[in-house]
């Protein structure tokens, strides 16, 4: 099973052309749409939503992502093997929050010619380097084959969370259609820190709030925190635009205190 | 084989954690989108979707319906078997015009938690109540397994077709993107009421219409009624936009007398 | 497999219609959307997109096309056996640019009622006659059986490219994303005219531009001309938009000379 998350969207051949190598090498893949309507360049989009839908899929699934700002430079072309399945896509971070939730086993640099197509276009390594590899690896071949194991791919800001002896930095993710804050932090990075009401410090509120399990525990237009259906914390407001409401944007920092 | 019609759009990894869910528990399921784009929280115009698109569908089709603003509240889950297929998704009666036209055998209520998700979230049982159910159903779980029968599904007005001596009173169902007023009547419903002409009454116009087979019948920009190719009847402008012109909105009244 | 291209949009019933007809007839078919996002009625657009695509599928491939504004008229509904593939859809030019690259062996008329629905409607031809026949096609039925040959496919401007003793006339058949100015001359039809520099004549611009392998190779906001990953040659502004600083749309006059 091989899934698929790109900016394409879905006017353009581009989606349909990636498909249709990895038909060509591996005619019975089993073809699933994350979605390609990832905001164009958005890679921390592209991370959440591909964190949020991975744990769903069977093991061994293939994820092939393709938001890819630098393509055509020197950035590398990478495979991730977790401990559940296999990323493909470009190194600069889109796929190691999805990968790291599921324990990373091994990273391999994509240099193996002889799995790409013959002729590689600078302008579109979805199509030339990473379907062709997707589908390679849903057949069978083995992840050491692609390519030179590394050891340090991109980890960018949006993957790392710091811990501080009361406190732990994170930042903010995203922000979906109800203006729910969406941050970075997961249940375990909070584990010694939350537990019935958390400090949240947003760049221009500092608020006291409920750890919730539903909206509705909050009043109507009162903030509340709680783990959403996609296991990040995100700070909403129940019936209300949270991210409009604290005047929020995606990469801000988020401080989180034990109460 | 499953079909999705939802409301989720594709920017979100909402679509995508069901398919995952569907394929975990079933992975050689064929799965169709009828469509994700649904406004939200528009049962009429799922319902309407769903009833044009199901025919279509081979026998035993599995219809998966997540069009769910209640979704959280005591509103019911259900499963229908109809002479045709099945149709899963809440009790709101987004499920009842399109398993009504194929025959209704048996509605259950979803409450056997050995066919949902391991954790159900109050805000997404498209993904861990009705994605597994779809998938149980599709391997060939019986519907009698996933909980007791009800007699008394949701049944909105739109699904209802009011006839008197000489009338046949119904609503607005949907008016597509070419402003064709689509009703939730069926040539079924007008059977003895319609010959050649009919009176239709909407709320701010009477016309007394040809009943035609396509639009070209009329005259440009003249009205004309016919059942279109989703098998509802629809006020047509030839070339022109009905529901602008008579200024009829979605769920308004439609009276319908044999001339 | 059978990839579908049409501009239907995924908000109507309309797409999945055709995919329960195919699966109807033939449940194991493979579906692949190439896109259904087609501008209303923009036979060019479809073309383009579909010629791009169609490289990347296996041999053998169904390509389902139904951008049809003249549908329920006298324009003929046809098939096309090409030596990799075959294309369905209406007989208005939109198959004609991809079958014509991989070049056509014999065109069908439609006409064998056995092989459409039972009923057909006059407005919905994707789903009665094209549906049908793509999923026969794909079973193995012979492309001889859908109805009597014909020698005389509708050949749209687009299709053609006007060759003089030293220039290529050609027109613009897609304005991308980006802007990018793609034209319907493909590298065989510049051959003998195209070396390192040419003159490209723009109903508004005169240029005289470098003959490039990538975008980067123009200065920034300068314009370069390449063959674009979709095979067709491009005028494009290094990370500006040349469409709207030349004035060009689709559709107009373009003449390459050789410098």
């Amino acid at each position: 099973m091989i899934t698929l998350t790109s900016d394409f969207g879905l006017k353009d051949p581009y989606v349909a052309e990636m498909k249709g190598v990895i038909l060509t090498i591996h005619p019975k893949a089993m073809l699933v749409d994350i979605t390609n309507d990832i905001e164009k360049f958005n890679i921390r989009m592209a991370a959440f939503v591909l964190a949020s839908a991975a744990p769903y899929f069977p093991d061994g699934t293939v994820h092939l992502v393709v938001v890819d700002p630098e393509v055509g430079t020197t950035r590398r072309a990478i495979l991730i093997e977790s401990q559940k399945g296999f990323f493909v896509g470009p190194d600069n971070g889109v796929l190691m929050l999805a990968a790291q939730s599921q324990g990373i086993e091994h990273v391999y640099q994509l240099t193996n010619l002889k799995l790409m197509l013959s002729k590689v276009y600078c302008t579109f390594h979805g199509r030339d380097i990473f379907a062709p590899a997707a589908a390679h690896l849903d057949i069978g071949v083995r992840s050491s084959e692609f390519g030179p194991e590394i050891k340090d791919p991109v980890q960018p800001a949006f993957t790392k969370i710091e811990k501080e002896a009361d406190s732990v930095i994170g930042e903010v993710l995203y922000i979906d259609g109800f203006g729910n804050i969406i941050t970075n932090m997961t249940p375990k990075d909070l584990a010694n820190n939350a537990i019935e009401t958390i400090n949240v410090q947003l760049p221009q509120a500092s608020l006291k709030l409920k750890f919730a399990k539903t909206y509705a525990e909050a009043k109507q237009q009162q903030p509340i925190t709680l783990v959403g259906g996609h296991g990040f914390l995100e700070i909403a407001l129940n019936q209300g635009d949270a991210a409009k409401k604290f005047n929020v944007k995606v990469g801000e920092k988020i401080v989180v205190t034990a109460f």
